[in-house]
Parts: C-alpha cells; structure tokens; sequence
C-alpha cells in the first residue's frame, strides 16, 4: 500500500517553548493538543466560544478570524486556535486568558498516546513462507488429441496439471466439466486453470475454472468483516497481495435492532430470519458490486470470499437458526462452517465462488475475534497476550503460541454511549478528546468534525474520566469531591456533575454534562472488562502482571488514550510500547485467510485449542468485579504508573 | 428377493417318448420347442395356420380349438399346439402331418440354450465383505446442553458420531446447518444422522441428514441404466440390499433419433443439448417418481443414487457437450464424473440426494459397460473372461483380476432389425424363436405375443440363420444352396430367399423370407465382433482358444439361443456352460455402487487400468475381419463344436 507521506511543519508554543511538527493543514488547536498544551476550548473546536486566542509571532497562519476578534488584534497575529490552520513553520503564543494561573503558562497536560498501529504487510507473509494463497491460476499448454492419444478433455487437463505442476488427484465441478471442451479449443489447448488448493496436503485440489488463453495475472478475492453494526469489505489481488479497492456501510440489520440480542429476536419472528439474511447479503453485495465497479474487475475473476463476523452475524449470513445464542445455555447451530457457494446464500458472486467464514468459539466469541487473532499473528507469539476488543461485549483473548483462553463479557453499552446522559455514538459532534486546565477547570473538548458538541462518544469518556480522576475533581470510587468552587462543577438531578459546554457552547438546547451515575456506569463497564482480564490470567495460574503485550482490535481500540485507559483501569497497566493496536483485526484477519493456506489451516486447530470460559460461572469473577468498581483498582498496587501519575500532580 | 416357483407339469410327446416339465400355462408349442420336438407352425403361434395339430393321449389339455378341427376331433383330443395351454400332467402324440419323413417322427431339432443367468446375490456381497453401502443412517442419543457444557449444536453431533461411531472429521452442509437446531431439540437431542461414507478411508465422512428420532431402517437409494433406447431404474433398500420396486420407460430423446450419432447431432443444434438433457431428466424422474409412489418412500428419504450409461448418455445426461464424441479423434469432455448433487442436473430428488454416475473408459465405452463389469465381479475374477454387450455397437472386455482391455465394434444394425429386409426390433409379431423339419423344410416359427409374424428380431434372425446352416440350406458364405428344391426356397430380388411365412400365414400384407442381402449383411455384424474380439485377445498376446469365460449383458444376450450364437460365429467356440449371462449388467452395476464402497473405490482403479484399444488403428482388425465373413469362420479349427455339430447332420 501507498500511503502518501503529508509536508510537516514546525509549531513552537510560548512562553513554555515546547515544539511538535505536525501535518499540514491540522489546526493550531490540534497541535497544541499534541503538544500537550491545554487552551481553553468548550465549544468543541467550533469557533464560537472565542476562548482559544493565540498570537503568531512569526510564521504565517491563515484562517482562525472571529467576530470577536477585531482586524487590528488579527492583523497583529491574533488568531482562534481552533479554526486557523497550519500552513508552515510557526511560533505561537498561548496568552494568559487562555493558559493562567497555578503552574503559569507552562501548564503541562498530559500528551495523548494511542497504541502503536499494526500494519499488514505483505513481505512478512512471504518471508515467514506463509503467502501460500487458496486460489491459484496456472498456466497450461496442452498437446491437441491425436489419433494416438484420444484423452479426455478433463482427463487431459489432469495430465498437464501432473506433469506441469505436479498436482495429483484432483476433483472437478459440473459448471466447469459444462464448458471445458469449448474453452479448451477457443486457443489451441491453451488453458488457465483456476485451482483451490486444500488445506491439507492429503486432501485434492479442486479445478474452479478453466479459462481459454493466459489470465495468471487475474486473480481475485475479497475479505469481509460483518459487524453487528457496520460492514466492510477489501477487494485483493491475490497474486500480489495488495488491497485494490475497500469499501463499507451499515449493515442493512441494523434497523431492527442494533445489538445481536434484537436481531436474534427479530430472527426468531415468522419470516424474520430470511429478511435478516437477505438484509445483510444486499448489504454486503452492495459494497463488493461497488468493489468490482472501482477495479473494473469481473465478476467472474473472484474465486473466493472469506467473511469474519461474530457468532450471530455468522448465523444470520448463512440463514442458521439463532435462537439458542441468547438462550443458557447459549448453544449456537455450529462454531465450525464448511466451505459454501457463495451463491448458496445469496451472494452477488459468480458461481465458482467460494466462501469461507471464520470458525466461532462460543456464542460471543466469535468469527471476528478469530479473525483478529489469526490477522495479528498472536497465535505464534512467544509473548504473553491479551488481545481485546471492545465494544458492548468486550472479547478477551489471552495467551500466546502454546495455549489460548478466551471469554466475552458484557460491558454494557457505555463505551457507545449508552447510559450516559449526554453519551452518543462516535458521530458528528460528539467529543473525543479532551483536557483540562488545571487551574480554572476550563476544558478544552475536541469534537468530531470540529463543530459545536453534541454529546460524549466512548473515546471522549474515557478520557474524561480519567482527566477529572487525574485532577482530583472526582475521587478512586467516581464521586466530585465537594471542597472544589467551581463554575465548572455543581449538584444536579444524578448527584454532582461537571458542566463540559455550557449551553450557547453546545450543539444543542441544554449544558452538556458528565454526572455520577454517568461515571458510576462507566466504572461497571470498564470493571467488567477489566475483571474479565484478570479472572482469565488467574484461571490459567498467571498474574495480570505477567501480560507482556496487549492487542487491541476493533473501532474503539483505535481512538482510546491508552494512557488514560490504564489510568481509569480500563487497561492493565503495562508499558504504552507494547500495546499494538490492529484496527479492524476481523477484516485484517479475512484478508490473510485470502492470502494464506497456512492460517485457514491452523485457524482449526487455533479454535479447537482455544479454552472459552463463561465467566459468569467462574466464581472468582465476581469479586473481581467489585474489586475493579474503583479508579483504577481497589488495588492501586497493580497500576503503579497511575500512582506516580496522580501523585505527581498533589 | 421372493421369485415365485411356478408350478411345473410333466409332457410326454410320442412317438419319440421325450419328456419335459415345463411351467403351468405355457402352450403345447413352447413345450414342443423347449423339449426339442419340431412342430410345424408358420403363423408364429396365432393359431391360423393349422399346421400344429397334435393329439392329446392322456390327461386334460385346454384351449387348442380352431375352425381347422372338427368337435368329433376335438373331442377325440386332436389340439392346436399354439393355442393349448398346460394345465397338467398330459402325454400328445405328433402325428405325421406335423413331424413326418425323414428320420421320423422322433426328428430332433436342437434344443435351445440360453446362458446361465447371473443372479444378483445381497449374500454374496456380505461374504466378501464389501456390502459397505455408502450412504448409512446412525441413531445417536446425545446429552442435551447444560450450563457447564455448551457445545454448538453441530459440534454435539459430530462429538457423539466420535463416541458412538468412532467417526472423526465430519463435513456438514449449509442445509442441514438449517435444520439441526430445531431437529435436535424436536425430540429430546435423539437423531438419526444420515452419513456419507467416504470411498477413501482417509477422507471424511458427509453429514448427508439429520432427522428427529430414530429412522435407522428407512435408508433407500436409486439405481438407473441410461440407455439410448430405454431407461431403467429400481429404488433399492440400502441396508438390506433389497430392490423394493423397478420400472423403465423408452429414453424420452428417443423421437430425435434412434443412435447416439443422431443425438449428438440434435444436441449441438441450438438449445439441443438443454433439451436432449431435459427429456433423459424427465424418463428418469418420471421412473423415479413411480417408483416412490409404488413403495410409499419418501422423497426425503433417498440420498443417493448411481446412473450406468454409454459414454453420450453420460454427457447428455450432465449436459456436457458431446460434439467430439462424433468426430476423430473421439474425445468425450470426461471420463470420470465427479459425486453432483442430484437437483443440480435436474433430478426431482431431496436437494441433500448426490448423484454418482458411472466412469466411462472412452467415448465408446462407455459407464453401462464398466457397470456391468464392476456389477459381475469381472474385475475380480482370475479366469480369463470375454465381457461383451451386444447392440449396434458391440463393447467388448477383456481381461481378469491382473489387466483389462476393452473395445467397441460397430456391428452396425442387424442385430436390432437393421438392414434386414424383414427386420424388426423385439416387438409384437417379431419372431424371435425358430426351427425347422428338416425334411419338409416347414418351419416352426415362435413370435412375441404369440401372433401373426410381421418380421423377424435379432434372436430370431440369429436362430435363423444359424438353423439353416446347420441344416446346410445355406453354405459357409451365406449363399443358398441351389439344389434343393423346396417351395420355401426360391430366387427373389435379393438373390435366393427363404419363405419364412406365406402372406396367409403372416400378420402384413406380404411374404415374411431372409434372403442372401440379408444373411450377407447379418454376417458383416457378427464379423465385426468375432474380429473385434479375436483381434483384442491377440493384442495382448493370447488366443481366443484361452478364454476361459464368457459375460453376456444387454438385452440381446438374454434372447440369444447361444449354440446358434456359436453356430454363426458370433461368440468363440466355448463350452455353454461357461457362458453366463448379466441381463442389464448396467443396472445391476448400478445398484452394487448403492450397495457397496468397495465398487466405487476400485471402479476408479479398474478404469484407469483399463487399456482401450481403437479397433480401426490395429492394423489385423481388417483382417480378422475378413477371416470373420464366414459361416462360422474362415478357419473352421476354431469352431470344433459347430463343425461337430455340421457334420452330425450330414
């Protein structure tokens, strides 16, 4: 993949003096965030509340006008920081409106860490002899019949394939054996012949195509992950291993419900079935159809899918019976899928498509979770793993090349922003990002799409949380301390709560606030997670301690503050450094089935080795739960870089 | 299988004292033929000639009235042969006007011999071990689910055919992934698994069904012979091996040409193929459908079934396009067929039944024959055997346990009614047994349906001409001879004839005579397989003399009066008890791949060692040919018995 390198600029903040480059084109306010100055911002980077002022001393800056700001002040270099952008080297200054008092203008606030990003690459594949695709194309030049020699058309495609490359007892479809005689003529006995190659080297090679003339260079396939609430889908070279065109939506499901429990119970209605598995087929036709449009590649070059979703997904793709998956005790059709013609379930393919879905474990852990296993390579690590991906059920994966244990538990849908009172999904004005002046308490919130905010979205809670604990504002249980006199903070209807935009700084009609209940619904989901951690290190006789690397997979993983989620307790606490995240690791994870023999090869015996716990049944579980209902942890003993970090700001 | 013994009664006939027991019902006349007692009867056995009168001595005869035979000779026991039937005991005298002349009345005429039949024997299959069906229903019993136990619903199945059945590595389908959810819990987790076993042992077995409860006993499958002209199937009990109803049709393409060659021709015309492959779908569902009906079987309730054809059959069948069967070199688009599931092709089966067909060898042997080898145990005898069905072409196999060869002779039409002035195929009015008072040269003619003759079938043909050699009216070349004067001998347009029956004594509008044209062209065929035969023996590096066995399938072989067949030349001189005959070996093929693994493991290893041989590329086919035109042979050394049998009547 290409990724083009963007021009960085130099941004030098006064009076502290500290220096970051950053993209062209970022805004000012984003660098400071990066430079972990705080400026005051409650209008969430909109250009309304006029709290940001900066001055450029040198450097040009363009945009960042207001109505509150005059020519004069602009013409001398006054500029808001969150709508000027970066253009070129630049040195500013943070004026004492918006830097202030304790600690003066030199006021550090915490840098935002997000994990290191895992990249998918080709090479490693090949150099670790792995890049052994599925699909392969060869080229034969067969002898015409003669008088002596009357074989078989197939029966001479066998003979080429035998002696050209070596391949012995193959099978062959009927659609195939329908059109061989005249495709074998069309160029003189020259032939592509599209091969599945099995995954075991006993089993037999399947022809799935035979093509007049030399096509080598056309082969095609797609990986798909089916979340509950988006689709997405690659469309790769198989031959290279590049990624031509990738595309997503919703998944057409999702206005009957948006957690797998409502789809099943939808599923479960006379007909509700079908429509679910038709809803997401046309989902997933649309974005491959567009796929094929972008690349110009037919329909008939595809030979293979491989789709990762989680158990219900898996089931409601294939028209499998849901029910017992939100049944105790949650018995799901099947966990293994055979090989299927993608047109067997209504995908917009050619019939010699063939689709693979990633085995489950247990009813919630899923496809997806394997997928994300399989993508990062954590079953041939030596290190000790957690792999998580969190949503409204986190999946846990603990382990490493010679075992593996897994558990789903239900965080709640805090993390989405369910149970919050201003939570919302990660949309257009939610907050994402966040920090506080240490003095007066004026936040600085930093919304999605740089407008007015609307609500909190996962990421921006978590970072929330984790600066008023870090600031002292709210104590180790989640509760405001009462000895603060702030504007910022005040009682309302759930207990104490912290103003982050006051109305005419808000997208809409009311203050957008965090509460006690909020933070106590956070603390459950985040307690849950983090008790499922450990409930699983401690059954298989390690210490959370032991973890030597964490994987994060999943949307969520890729926004977080990992230093506020080990802050909040969400995370353990481990070196920032060994924390990977892999993006989309079920997505990541189809792509490599399409490349890679070897991972659908031992992806069966990864599920068969991989012990799943019901944590529900696992009676330490509990009292993890309640041991982890503090900020970070009743035992503060297990995130020592959270105590330093707190006590350094005493 | 229950064949019924018919009731048999004693016949002695006077003044020869030869006695027979033959079958309640049958008529004085096939009594006459079976105990070799020559009866005059030109009128075919319709009762319209009056020239089988007979005296009945003792015991009662019923029927045998005729406008020919007063009350007072009725009542003094005087009977039509043809038209009285067996009802007893009973002992007729042949009068002189019905025996007469030379040699007297105890003039023997040869009895008739057709080969031993072949009975298909279940018990047989279970001695040697191969009664392995492949398709098998197994009862399980499985723990439901439980909070500590919550495997998926496929997993428990395949974890109790582990345990109960020592099956490992199970393959599913997406259908039966469907239905198991609710199948299992529809009586308490108790199931009945449907399983294909697979031919090698280190594949894996198929979950074909799994049903509600226990339906262990109700296992069936099908067994069908493609043939050009008909089809035939029977629907078989597969673990008791039991045939529980048969039935054929004529082949539904059969208005678009009697051969292969017009089939072919129709079939790559536009739309041809789709519609010779829809009209052999319909004969066989039409079959099939009957068959369900007749024995109340479900459709559910048949997952398998095994199809023989000759090698255009198979393609027109798949839909497969023949073109090059027609044209040198002689290439068929396959040889071996993979498993297909039945609805794919058009079959009106369960979508879960899974078709196997029968490999050919080439595009002229075909599946029917490698079916009928497979189904008499060629392939495992250790006598060297001559495997042959008789049509217009002739497909000839030869061989043991250590190696086979094989070929197809085009003997052209004869034997079906082709080319033969009066030739008919084995319908109503055909006569098909024959003999004749060698004084009064009168014959004995025996029709189908016991009617007026209107022509003469390949039985009746060979018989016939075998008779008048034996009886030198005709010579070694097939030319009559020109001193014997006889009303029934006469010149015609086609050279010499003889009068079979007189236009009063026919069922047309005319005389029914053979003449030289057609006995030419009759010993053209048989030369054609002698040859053919002779020419392939002696590829190898054998003679015809070592032959140790002789196979007949195919209707023809049924019906042959196998003396004659040596008598001519047809078959090589070997002693009749070492002739068997298979009847439709392509369907009893058929059905042993129903019954047994075994078959459908070693037919690949028996097809792949099979050396074809094109009889028009070895040079001594022409001559053997040559060799062959004679009346038994060129080189009467080769046929001992008949120059025994010749000179006897000298």
């Amino acid at each position: 993949m290409n990724v083009p390198v963007s021009a960085k600029h130099a941004v030098t903040f006064l009076p502290s003096g500290r220096k970051i480059d950053i993209e062209h084109g970022q805004s000012l306010m984003q660098a400071a965030r990066f430079a972990g100055i705080h400026i005051n911002a409650s209008c969430g980077g909109s250009g309304v509340c006029g709290k940001c002022r900066i001055i450029v001393e040198s450097g040009e800056v363009p945009g960042g006008k207001s109505e509150k700001i005059s020519q004069a002040e602009y013409d001398a270099g006054v500029r808001q920081a969150c709508t000027s952008s970066i253009a070129g080297d630049v040195t500013v200054r943070v004026p004492e409106e918006a830097g202030l008092k304790k600690g003066g203008l030199s006021t550090e606030i915490p840098i935002r860490h997000r994990a290191g990003m895992y990249l998918f690459n080709i090479n490693e594949l090949q150099k670790k002899g792995i890049f052994v695709p599925p699909v392969e194309k060869v080229f034969l030049e067969l002898p015409p019949p003669s008088q002596y020699e009357h074989m078989s058309d197939a029966g001479r495609i066998a003979q080429g394939l035998k002696e050209q490359y070596g391949e012995r007892g193959l099978t062959i479809s009927l659609s195939v054996l329908r059109k061989i005689r005249k495709v074998l003529r069309d160029d003189n006995f020259k032939v592509t012949v599209t091969l599945a190659r099995p995954v075991r080297s006993k089993s037999k090679s399947f022809i799935m195509n035979v093509q007049s003339g030399n096509w080598v260079s056309r082969n095609y396939g797609l990986a798909f992950d089916i979340g509950t609430t988006s689709v997405y889908g690659q469309l790769i070279d198989i031959n290279t291993g590049e990624t031509l065109a990738e595309g997503g939506d919703y998944n057409g499901q999702i206005s009957y419900g948006e957690d797998v429990i409502s789809r099943i119970i939808h599923a479960e209605t006379p007909e509700g079935l079908d429509l679910m598995q038709k809803k997401v087929t046309e989902t997933i036709n649309t974005i491959l159809n567009k796929l094929m449009l972008e690349t110009d590649i037919g329909r008939d070059e595809i030979h293979s899918i491989t789709i990762a979703g989680n158990t219900t997904m898996s089931h409601l793709l294939l028209g499998l019976e849901p029910h017992n998956i939100r049944r105790a005790p949650y018995v799901p059709v099947t966990t293994f899928f055979p090989p299927i013609r993608a047109t067997d379930f209504g995908l917009d393919l050619h019939r010699h498509a063939v689709a693979l879905l990633y085995p489950s474990v247990s009813s919630y852990v899923g496809g997806d979770i394997i997928a994300g296993v399989m993508g990062s390579g954590m079953h041939n690590t030596d290190k000790l793993t957690l792999f998580i991906d969190i949503g409204t059920n986190a999946e846990i994966v603990i382990g490493s090349r010679e075992w593996l244990v897994c558990a789903a538990c239900s965080a709640g849908p805090a993390f989405e922003g369910g149970g919050i009172t201003y939570g919302m999904r990660a949309a257009h004005g939610a907050i994402e990002d966040f920090s506080l002046n240490p003095d007066t308490l004026e936040p600085m919130n930093i919304t999605i799409g740089n407008t007015l905010p609307v609500g909190i979205c996962g990421s921006g809670l978590l970072i929330i949380v984790a600066t008023l604990f870090e600031n002292q504002i709210i104590d180790q249980s989640g509760k405001f301390r009462h000895d603060i006199e702030n504007p910022r903070i005040r009682e309302g209807r759930s207990g104490y709560e912290f103003v982050l935009a006051r109305q005419e700084e808000s997208g809409t009609d009311s203050d957008i606030t965090i509460n006690e209940v909020d933070i106590e619904n956070f603390i459950r989901a985040k307690a849950a997670i983090y008790a499922g951690v450990k409930t699983l290190v401690e059954e298989v006789g390690l210490k959370i301690t032991d973890l030597e690397q964490i994987i994060l997979a999943g949307a969520f993983g890729s926004y977080i503050d990992i230093d506020s989620a080990v802050t909040v307790g969400l995370l353990p606490d481990i070196d920032p450094a060994k924390i990977i995240y892999v993006g989309n690791g079920s997505l990541m994870g189809a792509r490599m089935s399409e490349l890679s023999n070897h991972i659908r090869r031992d992806v069966v015996e990864v599920v068969r080795r991989m012990t799943s716990f019901e944590l529900s049944e696992v009676n330490s579980f509990k009292d993890q739960y309640v041991a982890s209902l503090f900020l970070p942890h009743t035992d503060i003993s297990l995130f020592q870089s959270v105590k330093d970090r707190v006590s350094a700001r005493e």
